[in-house]
């Protein structure tokens, strides 16, 4: 990096109050901080993408999860994709495209561990933060793995319009499954129909879910893949069929929850001999390169669709986060990070 | 069977109104109806025993379940042991001890089909309706098959002074396991870990379970055999350990419930990447007889001790039902028939 355009100041959200339910004005602190060059070992990344999870939610909660909270007055964690702007790491080089946890900032200073190097000329850098990054190896060990997905298997997914349902119900289709997709509000059934090519997408605003189950699906629900929690997935329990298939990826509409609750008609899974398994996608890292080789491969082909949705300005980040839990975005949600 | 002894009235009890929420004074109706000689390709049985299992709660609901619900009028489902006094079924003799769902009355006509031959010589008949019946094959298949059970697993069972709570335990220690009971009051804590040799009870009226779980297994719950619902689940899903399997075996704090509810905090499953998993003991009958030659084989060296809570009379049966929904029975609850 030349002496000219090097960065001086990184912008960054702190999270500055744990959040009681919806995050609030006084959840984030829009910091600034200056920016050193890498010490020995380490790397400097501009990051041009930063992903917007639901999973955010969960980071900022206090107390034991599958990864340790973000501490208060730390950056967000996050996802984020961006260049190597300056290396003193041997596996690193100025111009290099990169992924890894970055956080919710302009610049990020890394030690190169869980850094990935990815080929724009293959991709382009939004693609590696959703169906080729942890979106997309979520829907696929989601479904063959904690799924146990099998031919013939009935498909539903919730937040079907959402970054990993419409790679799920996409991939179910690539394997043969009729699939439905639930999903929010008519322009979203109609992208999850028409573009993505499930078999039906029940609009959870206007219709019963659990009625029209019954009707899409009258021998019952083998694979239900959730993401959401809630009413939906009460609705869709109350339809599964002998020996389902639960998956529980996530359940946004709980994540900002006082008072979470459970499915109440969970001895579904006693009458119909099921199963509920939770899922975390990093536990399936040994086997990434075979779920991207995959998507990578229908990507070429043309089979599998996908869609971002970017929001421009890291200072766009606290509301970007709460579209996720209004259910405005359709596809990955990304911010892009002006420079 | 002489003349002398031949029966004529058959005392039964019919499910008169679906109850809403526990039963009451008008669920039940106990009536008398006539006996007739077996048919051709029959068997008239006396019953000795009657089996009073929280399941039934389920199948005074309408709608549709593993089983289809007891009709109105119809006479209450049970399984029941006791004696063929006169048969015309090439199978059956008079004097054969047999056991079957057989219905809460004095006496049964069978066609043969899901009866069974015990042998009184080998063991009583009160055995072959706990330990050596569904009972028995409940806890050991939910144990090893729904629970997939592993070497050193720290496993919780609820319920643990109950019919199949108390042999999954046994079972679990048998196998090398520390295994942590848990059940209501000071004497059934007492009985579970002094007289069945568990390594903990929890008294879930006088105790924090979690609490008492974060103590007692300070690296988590590996498997928890669940046959009560309600906070324990909650309390014990708090505690899972990553991988964790949850047998859903009943719910007994939910079967009145008008609004059950599920476990809120279900998303714990997520958090350890755990499995929950319905169970129906049906499903195994094709392996009762591996499950029937272990129990037999515990039994016989004394390493699996069992317990009946017998009530005398057929008509105490609505408050042997709610006997075990007040937990007041330790061990297998069954009815005995005065003839």
């Amino acid at each position: 990096m030349s002496n000219t355009d090097k960065p001086s100041r990184n912008r960054q959200f702190l999270l500055a109050h744990r959040p009681v339910g919806e995050p609030g004005p006084d959840t984030w602190e829009l910091a600034e901080a200056s920016l050193h060059e890498p010490a020995d070992g380490q790397v400097l990344i501009r990051h041009d993408y930063i992903s917007v999870d639901p999973a955010m939610r969960g980071w900022m909660n206090a107390g034991k999860s599958y990864v340790p909270p973000v501490e208060i007055g730390a950056v967000m964690r996050a996802y984020a994709g961006g260049e190597v702007v300056a290396s003193k790491h041997p596996d690193f080089s100025e111009g290099d495209a990169v992924t890894g946890v970055l956080g919710v900032q302009e610049y990020s200073i890394s030690d190169g561990k869980g850094l990935r190097k990815v080929d724009l000329s293959l991709a382009e850098m939004p693609i590696y933060l959703s169906v080729l990054g942890m979106t997309g190896m979520t829907a696929y060990f989601g479904l063959f793995d904690v799924g146990e997905y099998r031919e013939g298997d009935v498909v539903v997914v919730s937040g079907a319009a959402g970054a990993v349902g419409m790679i799920v119900g996409q991939i179910a289709k690539l394997k043969g499954s009729q699939v439905v997709g639930i999903a929010g509000g008519p322009e979203k059934c109609r992208y999850v129909t028409e573009e993505l090519g499930f078999d039906a997408c029940i609009d959870y605003k206007a219709e019963d879910v659990a009625q029209r189950l019954g009707v899409l699906c009258p021998k019952g629900v083998d694979l239900y893949f959730d993401n959401v929690g809630g009413d939906i997935l009460e609705a869709v329990l109350s339809r599964i069929a002998l020996h389902a298939r639960v998956v529980i990826c996530g359940a946004i509409s709980q994540y900002n929850a006082t008072k979470p609750r459970g499915p109440a008609n969970y001895l579904q899974l006693l009458v119909q001999r099921a199963t509920m398994r939770g899922m975390v996608v990093f536990d399936h890292a040994a086997r990434y390169h075979e779920a991207a080789q995959a998507m990578s491969g229908w990507l070429g082909e043309g089979k599998l669709k996908h869609r971002e949705d970017i929001v421009e300005g890291l200072e766009q980040f606290p509301d970007a986060l709460m579209r996720l839990f209004r259910g405005e975005n359709t596809g990955k949600l990304l911010l892009r990070v002006d420079h």
